[in-house]
């Protein structure tokens, strides 16, 4: 059955191949098809992601059918989805627990759907990467949206010295440092500054338009710091920018989300390829 | 977004990427999607065909999220659901009515599902495409099975000058040939013999185990005449030899699965690239 194969699929697609989905709405903007297919490929296992184009009235239909595919392995999820689906799976992670969003579903032997979330954990992965840590460190998370609490949560369990969290939207801060608190030293900012911190980290949406202000001012901030972004397009934006031109260290939004696809394969349980098993 | 493209891939996959599926149960033995996925590449659209492997109670749910997605536009549908899903779609075509059976479906601008058949169609595209048509010849069809049933309501199509139907249930292959007798010259034969026709069309899985029979004698067999298997493993059968060895032309299982793959993409509305436009 080799005569046609086709080079570079992540493996040609057979009768065997198993299948994954990302789920949004819209679809069309999402870049990590390309990016999971290249990993499962990387990875050598006979698998494809496909985006799914679902609304939320159709999560339920949707949920439905993954449970009867039997090749069906695995869900990423995505905007406006990561809430609703929590109270739709069998069991939900831990990190899931605590921010109230799933962004990727794993079948368990049995049938049961587990769900988690790993936005944080692609976080953490993709600064390690890098070379940083952030123990120890003096952490300023800006946005406390759905992306600033997995990312802040995530932030508290690697033990920095101390963490602040700014939102436009000062109710929304207070609300995250409340709940971060008995977890680590997280408190809420009232001013967008990065004066006092080494670290800081852009959870919003701002750096996506050329015209758009920096999320924070950088008056004050750490020589050296640590300057992370997670706006995926443009790759670099104004504040790595000046960020880099301040001498500090930057990390581009990309990053994370390799970090994402990186995690979100172990927890779909695709073994990494035996020659890369002591990277 | 071109950074990592995988080479190879139907084009790579994005968020922008259409889904088709094939269904069945089991489906690790398909090799159509590898085909399918060669086509849509070939016809230059952003595609990927995944097999799904859906048993017959969850058929319903399969197509409630066939419905629901939105950028899920197509379904091939194997064994053992063709004749089940026939009455689960909203309109049925010509083909599909005559035998029963749906083996693809797609949806229209309004969300319908249109169910037809091209067994039949990739049958007679197959053996065109290796010059060889039916008018005027008289064919023997082994096999009233819902292959049988398909490819002979595609024949009687084509004007032969007799038709013969033979099965060892010959209640089975008397139906048949009473169903095809609106349709043109079609009628039971009751003994395995090609004598006396000039187009043998093997419609039985019988050639797939080294030690099986001949589906039918070649004694009597038309000098010149024309064979047709469709089992697909081997792609050479022991009638296939045979009847070369006679002088025979022959067109082996494969050629009816890429005509099918050829009339089911059409189906699906998707374009031959322009430069195969006249070809």
């Amino acid at each position: 059955m080799n005569r046609d194969d086709i080079p570079g699929l992540p493996v040609p697609l057979s009768g065997r191949t198993r299948i994954y989905a990302i789920l949004g709405d819209p679809i069309a903007q999402v870049g990590s098809p390309r990016l999971f297919n290249s990993e499962f490929r990387r990875r050598q296992t006979e698998a494809v992601l496909v985006p799914m184009h679902v609304g939320s009235a159709d999560l339920a239909a949707l949920l439905a059918s993954f449970r009867a595919v039997r090749n069906f392995d695995g869900l990423v999820v995505t905007v406006p989805h990561k809430i609703d689906i929590a109270a739709m799976v069998d069991e939900v992670g831990p990190m899931a627990r605590r921010i109230g969003a799933v962004n990727a579903i794993r079948k368990n032997e049995t049938g049961r759907l587990i769900g988690d979330n790993f936005d944080g954990a692609g976080f953490i992965q993709g600064v390690a990467k890098h070379g940083h840590g952030l123990r120890d460190r003096n952490v300023l998370v800006i946005g406390a949206g759905g992306a600033g609490r997995a990312v802040a949560h995530a932030i508290v369990d690697e033990q920095p010295a101390s963490m602040g969290v700014f939102d436009v939207d000062t109710e929304r801060s207070r609300a995250l440092a409340a709940e971060l608190a008995p977890f680590g030293p997280a408190r809420q900012t009232e001013t967008s500054s990065a004066a006092g911190f080494d670290v800081v980290v852009n959870c919003t949406s701002i750096g996506m338009h050329p015209e758009d202000p920096l999320p924070c001012s950088l008056e004050g901030f750490a020589d050296g710091g640590l300057i992370v972004d997670i706006v995926l397009k443009p790759p670099r934006t104004k504040l790595l920018d000046q960020g880099a031109q301040r001498g500090c260290s930057t990390v581009e939004g990309v990053h994370m989300l390799e970090g994402q696809i990186s995690a979100i394969c172990d927890f779909f349980a695709i073994a990494q390829p035996a020659s890369d098993a002591h990277a």
